[in-house]
């Protein structure tokens, strides 16, 4: 590579760093060298290894989630492209500011349409809010700072810039500035008003928290209005990020399925929307609907995720009188006890939320064996908690490695189903070679169980034998100690409470990552 | 679920039968229960588990080659389908009928925008040369049937039917008949007598051989020409499938890098192409060009993927003359000696071609590990050989599955580079449930060694510590004996080629999956 001037490449690169992007998880191939070598020849890029890119795109969301700004991810052409694209519909679901840099064939081998050539724009645009292709060397340094800015525009998201190699590897005039991203929109003094009206009401009223409302400014200000009004606090199912535990309001998730939102709502006449929108089934089922309020209650729609949330919440809270200093008081709840005896998903649940460290970050892709965790962690030591956005399973164990890299002096938990994470396994490579602290609790239950659930509830009470087979991951089993040694992590196996509770705690005190196969009775 | 009416999942199921289609490769989820039910309530549909979506598609292309029939895939909307493209992306290369069934959420839920809708139709296209949405049961066995016949025409190729979860459930009129594909084109009588010119020209002369070509009666067709005329038989670098071994011609294949594909043409004035396209580079370099013809090169296009080849072939011998009953004389080489001492790709390649058994299928995703092995293969023991069409890694193991399951008296052996099987290695579960005799010889040199080859091609002629970092898959060693144990297959280690030798003879010999990591020196 000719050193005297600066290329396309290095451009692109210089460019991310000034806009604040200094973290690149990557998959490279041959039409990304060029970028490979600029990320040797200018310094202050971290670059991390993903074995497959849906590593690269899942720990580009966690790492968003946590350090609110967007990593890049270097893909290699359409297919590397499409192994990312699971965990980038997550990202896209939360919110997640990520910058996608896609290698292509130089722009005059398009033409001929050799074996990697792909519709690479079509397979980008259902998960990105902006794509473009760039064209020349010349102009590579204005379309990077377009795309972070892109990404990092209210309420954040999913940019994707296409680089044939030739534009990395030609001349290029130098770096561009960062660009502005858009801000969040300003809330509606009609809203506020109406929203107001409601808690004032006299009957009974919930705040519906989502994305950046679920942060501690956000989540203070929820505290003063729920002290003032006695309003409930409740957030979506799948929510991006959520700060808990003493200290934090409680915030009550609505459950999963739509008969049970349904239930619940129907005793909230007043549901006001902050950072979210109107909650919707997850699946459609036959015979009911996809909205899921009933016609009882009224929608108070305060602020989108676009919209300044915090603004929102804090004029609300003054609208209402809200105490300035007013918090929750604190919950009466104990902080769990180490559970004994037999491992079923209780007391998976109560073993991570009696030995999770404070400050850990709680990646929470345990699917039905995390259903009662949530409840148990009210009163567990401070976390934050990262969930499953998107429903594209395979993300928990690359967002905890993200998660990990934003930060590095917090302890990282991946709680983590089976099913999914055999999607997605080769995260723990990249947590090994990294040696980040990410302790995985590995929840075999060796099915697919949400599905066993929903064969049910899809009018086949007792499934054939090819309904069993699909649904199930044994035959032969998956041995997760093995597996996991395989990829560099070290790993042990828990058949019971106890020894969960004893390799967990272990685990957690020794650095670098860990795997912890909890086989669920 | 109401079984006195057929509900549009089993009119589904009903027509792939009809149509000859009988295996299915699927990852289902929640959208996709009824046509799961459907699968226990109609019987013949063979149905597989892929841990992860790369797997079913892999394995529908592999299993595409060898029965030249299309297998369903059955994957969850478009998270689901994304995780399969860079498989579906090979397997359009490879011309291979595939007929994805996609689930998605119910017509009436779309609106909603639930977490896990997206555009699938865009995510699909890229792939597929026939895709449709569904919009009702009662044309549901109408579309399958359309998507088999549009999957089946000549040269073959993918076909996407999303399937929306009401036209599943919803009850529908009954199955559809199969229809018509789409036959090969005939050959134009101008090109016949071009190529037959070409051939009588006195000059050098080769015929460049792809996709059907490459069957038995192709080869045969192509062998009497070559015998007649003295032309060389040439292949593409990276073919679907072609027969090898005593009884074949000797085909060539073309070499990676352009620079040696230009090198070899320009000693050859006159190319026929059958069954294939002129040559283009795999990659574009910078300075060079994207067409690999040099200008003294003269093309004659008889036949393309689409057109009958095997018609073409024929009438091209009997122009020329051939003897009917002409082949090549047998080859003088030798079949290679057992290989010992260091293990080196040299006696990586000898190895598996000097105990490749009868019949054998090899699928080759050796990368540079399987270098030597076409040329050393030329003796070998009668064989089918599938590449790596599309470029897109993480094929190989997927491939084998299929190719096992289409072919369940034939030993299949995955030649399968380390980088590579790391995308979807999961398929050796699905090897293991399904009892598969395949033997995966796994090539352990721990780099993507091609990459360091290319940043030398790249003007990188020594990498700093990022290139050698991103190139490397050190830091922790993979242990595939570990991890391929953990999935269910069992493994071994050989670290010399008589070990080697030993290892892969002994699992040739046991039914069912094995792997064996060659640690290459």
């Amino acid at each position: 590579m000719h050193t005297s001037a600066m290329n396309g490449a290095e451009s692109l690169i210089r460019t991310a760093l000034a806009c604040g992007s200094d973290v690149c998880f990557t998959n490279p191939g041959t039409t990304e060298l060029h970028l490979v070598n600029a990320l040797d020849a200018v310094p202050g890029m971290r670059t991390v290894l993903g074995l497959f890119e849906g590593v690269c795109t899942g720990a580009a969301d966690g790492y968003a989630r946590m350090a609110d700004r967007p990593a890049l991810t270097l893909l290699h052409l359409g297919p590397g492209l499409a192994n990312g694209l699971a965990n980038l519909h997550n990202a896209r679901r939360a919110f997640s500011p990520v910058v996608n840099i896609i290698g292509d064939h130089p722009t005059w081998h398009r033409a001929c349409d050799p074996p990697l050539a792909s519709d690479i724009e079509s397979l980008a645009r259902p998960v990105s809010r902006w794509v473009r292709a760039a064209s020349s060397a010349r102009t590579l340094a204005g379309d990077t700072a377009s795309a972070i800015a892109a990404a990092r525009s209210a309420p954040g998201g999913v940019a994707t810039l296409v680089v044939p190699a030739d534009c990395a590897w030609d001349a290029a005039p130098g770096p561009a500035a960062a660009l502005a991203p858009r801000s969040a929109a300003p809330f509606e003094a009609a809203a506020l008003a109406q929203a107001a009206a409601a808690l004032a009401s006299g009957e009974p009223c919930a705040l519906l928290l989502g994305h950046r409302a679920l942060r501690s400014p956000g989540l203070a200000q929820a505290a003063r209005i729920a002290a003032a009004t006695g309003c409930r606090l409740l957030c979506d199912t799948f929510v991006s990020r959520i700060e808990r535990g003493p200290g934090q309001p409680r915030v009550d998730k609505l459950p999963y399925f739509p008969e049970q939102v349904r239930e619940l709502l129907e005793k909230i006449p007043h549901v006001v929307l902050v950072g979210t929108r109107a909650p919707v089934a997850f699946f459609g089922y036959r015979g009911a609907q996809g909205p899921l309020l009933p016609a009882s209650c009224r929608v108070h729609a305060l602020a989108g995720p676009a919209d300044d949330v915090d603004g929102a919440l804090e004029a609300l809270a003054e609208r209402v009188g809200a105490d300035r200093g007013a918090l929750l008081a604190a919950s009466a709840v104990e902080r769990p006890a180490r559970p004994s005896g037999a491992l079923d998903v209780a007391a998976l649940g109560q073993a991570l939320a009696a030995l999770q460290p404070e400050g850990a970050i709680v990646v929470d892709e345990a699917a039905t064996s995390g259903f009662p965790y949530w409840v148990q962690s009210t009163a567990a030591a401070p976390s934050t908690y990262l969930g499953l956005t998107g429903g594209a399973i395979g993300q928990g164990l690359p967002c905890a490695t993200g998660a990990a890299l934003a930060c590095p002096d917090r302890p990282v938990i991946a709680f983590q189903a089976d099913g999914s994470a055999l999607y997605t396994a080769q995260a723990l490579w990249t947590q090994a070679r990294e040696g980040l602290n990410v302790t995985t609790i590995l929840c075999s239950n060796r099915e697919y169980r949400i599905l066993r659930l929903e064969l049910g509830r899809a009018d086949v009470p007792r499934p054939g034998p090819v309904a069993r087979s699909l649904t199930s991951l044994r035959e032969p089993d998956i041995d997760w100690v093995q597996l996991s040694r395989g990829l560099g992590v070290p790993a042990a196996r828990a058949e019971t409470a106890d020894t969960l509770v004893a390799k967990l705690e272990r685990a957690l005190h020794e650095p670098g990552p860990h795997l912890i196969e909890a086989v669920l009775s």
